[in-house]
C-alpha cells in the first residue's frame, strides 16, 4: 500500500506549485498528475460545475490505485471536499484547511485576508475554517480574478500585476491585516509583487507548502510512506499536453516529463 | 423556412456583441444562443479541443431546426469552421471572413494588425483570410490573453487595461498599420480604451458588425428574411446561469431573460 502513488489534481498547471512542494518534502513518493487542461480556469465557473469535474478528475486517479488524493485546486477544495469524501474512500487533502490552520497561527492581530478566484471567495470555505479554528479570528477576503491571468501571461512581476495587486488588496491592507493567504495555486509566483503592493509586515500563508506538510503528516500516522528511488511523476492533461508543459516549464520552473492527454468527461 | 431561428454559439458572453448587431441589422429575425460557459475559455485550449466544443454546441443549435448557424467565436472560426461544414448541411458564417474583409477594404497603407486570443492568432486565419483577398496586404498580428479577463473583470476603461494595451500594440504601431481588426467578440468592449493607446489616425474593425452584415447578406439571396414580431431571444449556456446574466448585462448592456442550463457534452 505504501508503494502506491499520491494522486494529485488541479484545474491546469496551478497545482503544480503543491506537486513541487511534495516532491520537495516527500522525496520518495511516487506521484500522479492530472490537469483538467480542457476545461480550465474553475475559478470562474459554479460550484454545481465544479463539483462535476472534480469528482471526474478524482476517479481518474482513483481508478490508477492512489493511496491518498490531494484536491490543489483551491476552488475545487472550497466546493467540492465532502463530495469528494463521499464517494470515494482513499484519505483526501484539500488545501483550505492547512492553508488556514497556518494563518490561525501566524496571526498576531487577529486580522487575517484571504485572496482567491471568484469561486473560492464566493464559498466563503476559508472564513469558515479559520473561524472554526478561532472563532476571534477575523476574515477579510477579496477575489482576484486577474491574478491567474497575469501568472499564465508570464507577467508576474511586471508593472501591471503591482497595479492589480494594489487596487485588489487595498481594502485587505484598509482592514489591517496581518497575514494574507495565498487561496489560489497560482499565487506563489506573485510573492514578490504582492509584498511590493503591500510594503513590509505581512506574513503570506502560501497553501501549497502547508497542503505538503499535512500529506506527509497523514502519511506518517498512516505508516503510507514510500521508499526511496520514486518514479518519475507522471502527469496527464484533458487538453493537448503543449501549452500545459511550455507554461508549467517557464511559470515554475518544473521540468515536465511523460504528460499524456486522457479524456475524463 | 424563413420563420425558423438563427443560432448563434460562442464560448461564453463574447458573442453577445455579434447577437446584438444582430438584434440591430435584422430585427424581424427569431435568434438562439448558446454559450458554453462550462468550458470557457475556447482562445487558450487547442484547435483539437476547440474542434470537439463548437461540434458539440453546433449540434445543439441544429437539434432546435435553425435555418443559418453563426459561430461567434474568433477562436472556433478560426479552427473549426471547415469541420462544421463537413458535418452539417445548414449555412455556417464564421466571425473571420466577415472581418478580414472589411479590413482589406479599409487600408490604404496595406498594412493590417491583428488582435485576438492565442489559438485565434496561432491559427493564422485572418492572415490567410487578408492575403486571399489582397496578397499585397501585410498582416501584423499579436495575441492578446490578458484583455478578456479585464473585460470580465469590468476593467475595461481601467488605466491597468490602457497600459496592457499600449504593451500589446506597440509591435502592431511600430509596424505601421493603420487598420486594426478586433479578432475577438470581447474586444469590441475595448474601443476606448485601445484608441487611447494607440492614437488617432488607425481604423478599429468590428467583426461583430461585419458578420451580422453577412448573414443579413445571405439571408436576403436566399429569400429567408423573416416577417416581424419575432419571440424574444433565447438564450442557453453550459454553466449555471448567474455569471452569464451579470457578465453580459452589466457588460455588454444587454438584457438578459429566457436563460437556460443545458449538457451537450
Amino acid at each position: 500500500m505504501a508503494d502506491r502513488a499520491i494522486g494529485v489534481f488541479d484545474s491546469g498547471i496551478g497545482g503544480l506549485t503543491v506537486l513541487k512542494a511534495l516532491l520537495s518534502q516527500l522525496p520518495g513518493e511516487s506521484l500522479i498528475y492530472l490537469g483538467d487542461t480542457a476545461r480550465v480556469p474553475y475559478g470562474t465557473k459554479s460550484a454545481q460545475t465544479v463539483r462535476r469535474y472534480a469528482l471526474e478528475a478524482a476517479g481518474f486517479l482513483v481508478a490508477r490505485q492512489v493511496k491518498l488524493l490531494v484536491c490543489a485546486c483551491n476552488t475545487a477544495s472550497s466546493v467540492a471536499l465532502s463530495d469528494l469524501e463521499d464517494r470515494f474512500t482513499q484519505p483526501i487533502v484539500g488545501v483550505i484547511e492547512p492553508g488556514a490552520r497556518r494563518a490561525a497561527a501566524l496571526t498576531r492581530s487577529g486580522r487575517v485576508g484571504i485572496i482567491g478566484t471568484e469561486g473560492t471567495i464566493k464559498s466563503g470555505s476559508y472564513k469558515r475554517a479559520v473561524r472554526a479554528l478561532n472563532p476571534d479570528i477575523e476574515v477579510f477576503s477579496a477575489p482576484c480574478p486577474l491574478f491567474v491571468p497575469l501568472v499564465e501571461e508570464g507577467w508576474a512581476d511586471h508593472a501591471v500585476a503591482v497595479a492589480v495587486a494594489r487596487e485588489y488588496l487595498a481594502p485587505l491592507m484598509a482592514a489591517g491585516i496581518d497575514t494574507l493567504v495565498l487561496g489560489c495555486t497560482h499565487y506563489p509566483v506573485l510573492k514578490s509583487t504582492l509584498r511590493q503592493a503591500m510594503g513590509p509586515g505581512i506574513e503570506l500563508v502560501d497553501s501549497a507548502e502547508e497542503t505538503a506538510k499535512t500529506v506527509a503528516n497523514m502519511l506518517r500516522a498512516g505508516d503510507l510512506i514510500r521508499g526511496d528511488s520514486p518514479p518519475a511523476p507522471r502527469f496527464f492533461v484533458t487538453d493537448e499536453p503543449d501549452r500545459f508543459v511550455r507554461v508549467g516549464t517557464g511559470v515554475l520552473g518544473i521540468n515536465l516529463e511523460r504528460v499524456e492527454k486522457v479524456e475524463i468527461d
